[in-house]
């Protein structure tokens, strides 16, 4: 058979098994998730002995150290997996949920019940965690899924993929509801993609390269967030203490990930008196400053900022400063160089905290706090499939109900269209 | 400048317009669709005339009968247009509205707030009303419009597109918020469908062809309706009388339309109490049955179904009969030959009726009603944009609340991530 052939049938298998894990009950799809966590405890050392194989193969290859380092799995990362599954199995389950039932001038009462999307694909890198944080959250709403990982960590995820799925043969559910790609070559990517009739959602986990190459060739929806360049925006007369704590926190606290803040703008009426206080914090705090010309004349020691700075997402303790005329200013900056991730105003003012809110259309808009608040767990969703910057279906973090869709239902006494 | 240029540059300009359309106040884009209204009803023979041109045209190339009368332009299909824009006007804005503000433990307030998509691209065949209905929909909530109508239609379009073009600016709006692709030519299609920096969705309105070209080559996301292969299972010891009812109803009150009724599935416990008096029914209705050999052996005057009709959207006074063992052989058939759009049982048995509405994924389900009230207005949506098959986004009939998405609203006071 060709891989187009053998791709057909895997999914062809897989979604037959979502049929029966939309109607699975609750406690069953719960027994599944707590089976899977038990099986990746209690063979950690199976899982680190076969992830030994992938990092020796990895270090022959000459991967680089941060791609090593999200490759390698500890006892604690396995450990974590099986939280991770204790955690989705905990979920409300939204599936079958009926809401919103109106009754219409014909008589008929019409409302909405929750439904699984049916097969997700996601296509990973190197984490061997994503196998089975992804495959959980799936499961649980009522989903199959179809992993491909990438080749780096192919014995790693075969390894826990087969413990995910005897978690599920154990509570009576198919086993093909989770399925790894075997496959570890793009073109098996690239068939995956076409499968439109049988895959109703692909989610691109990983780089920038990667999600182009989903989007620019899928005829299947994708969900997908590029970068994070998150903006935040210290107004006039806002507290100078609550300016510094966010910003720093924003910066500071974990400067690797998508919602800290890459770039500060600062209105004109208080950059005098606030920019020569965050340059102190920040000194301290190792953390670079570039700035626009209006910033340097306030913090001379900044570097100056470049065109290139508006756009970058650097994702390490450096920070882009710009000091802008007025709120149009700020606004105008955040449309022209966001990412639709996540935006933040610090301010005292009513009316402008709420202009900002409704005028700034990212995925997530704050007042007056830290734009590292942006994730699915701090915003109360549970465990978290990934972010999306895109607006159909779901804009932002995304959890288990963005796994679901709606279908129409409707109770009738036997009525008739006039 | 070539074509891409082109449409780049047109789809900037959109996207521009966008921009002020999700600020605009309720009252102003209510404003702009009555003046619409009225400019249509005002140059209702110019629109005529317009027609007209297209209409020679049609009748030279020789299009279809079916073909022309979508085309043609009456005085009562102006008015119907005008009223169209109206209703949409007194729609509820969906918005700006908050909903669903929890206090999470940090202490920030999350919740949602809609906003509109931004940039929405139609393309749509020959009915002029399309550039009407839809652009004014797409206005009311918040979104600019790029619309490509087809080129037998293009003088019509081009007229009502001007029309709709003064009503924004008689109300303050960019006119660029509704514009009218000029180049009919099918690569403008295929420009505008790579233009995923500019466009949020792509709506295709007309045929399977059309439709199958679009999403075959969107890099945006589409939402789609293939056809409506919709199905009714008269379940045992159901009411013969609302069954009866609900079938002829569902097959013949407008056969020509998506949610008629195309594949009738009986228990076969019912099937010789039912068929007859069917059977009766239909035939002085015109219709005609093609069954199953076991609905044959009941009423042998039924034509043969062939594999073929369990997949027919007819679309005519035709329809397949199947008589099947039990509940599951009924979900089993849907399952296989169902295309999402809507299904019905009836049935007075509490315990199925549930069990069907819940194990029965088509985006519209129902218990005893006629299928033909899968329906935006019918539904409550006001007016539809389009109905969707696939889960993403929207699922089932589109109404003014679909062409927006949510977007997360943090409130804090100061607070930073621990």
């Amino acid at each position: 058979m060709s891989l187009k052939d053998d791709m057909k049938k895997l999914a062809l298998d897989v979604k037959a098994a979502s049929k029966k894990m939309a109607n699975a009950p609750t406690e069953i799809k719960r027994e599944a998730l707590i089976n899977m966590a038990v099986l990746l405890t209690e063979n950690a050392d199976k899982l680190i002995k076969e992830n030994k194989k992938d990092l020796e193969e990895a270090e022959k290859k000459g991967l680089s150290r941060a791609m090593i380092d999200r490759l390698a799995l500890t006892e604690s990362r396995v450990l974590s997996m099986a939280d991770g599954l204790k955690e989705v199995a905990s979920l409300t389950d939204p599936v079958g949920e009926i809401s919103n039932i109106r009754k219409r001038p014909s008589g008929i009462q019409v409302g909405k019940m929750r439904i699984p999307l049916g097969v997700i694909g996601i296509i990973y890198e190197a984490r061997p965690n994503v196998t089975a944080d992804a495959a959980g959250l799936c499961a649980m709403a009522g989903n199959a899924v179809i992993l491909r990982g990438g080749s780096e960590s192919i014995n790693s995820n075969r390894a826990v993929a087969e413990l995910l799925q005897q978690g599920l043969v154990s509570a009576g559910l198919p086993k093909e509801a989770v399925t790894l790609v075997q496959v570890t070559d793009r073109t098996a990517v690239l068939e995956m993609l076409q499968l439109e009739e049988e895959i109703d959602l692909i989610i691109p986990r990983g780089g920038e390269g990667l999600i182009r190459f989903v989007v620019e060739n899928s005829k299947i929806p994708v969900i997908k967030h590029y970068k994070g360049v998150c903006h935040i925006f210290v107004d006039e007369g806002a507290s100078h203490d609550k300016a510094l704590n966010i910003v720093i926190n924003a910066k500071t606290q974990r400067p690797g990930v998508c919602n800290s803040v890459e770039t500060l703008l600062v209105h004109e009426k208080d950059a005098e008196g606030f920019l020569p206080l965050l340059a102190a914090k920040f000194s301290k705090a190792g953390v670079e400053m570039r700035g626009c010309e209006r910033s340097r004349e306030i913090v001379p020691s900044m570097k100056v900022a470049t065109e290139e700075d508006w756009h970058a997402e650097y994702l390490d303790l450096i920070i882009a400063i710009k000091v802008v005329d007025d709120m149009d200013g700020a606004i105008a900056h955040i449309n022209e160089y966001c990412s639709l991730h996540t935006e933040s105003i610090v301010t005292e003012d009513y009316t402008r905290a709420m202009r900002f809110i409704r005028e700034v259309n990212s995925s997530v808009v704050m007042a007056n706090a830290s734009t590292r608040f942006s994730d699915g767990g701090q915003f109360g969703l549970g465990a978290e499939i990934g972010i999306s910057t895109t607006k159909l279906h779901s804009f932002g973090p995304m959890g288990i109900e963005d796994l679901t869709t709606q279908k129409f239902i409707v109770f009738g006494e036997g009525q008739v269209r006039e």
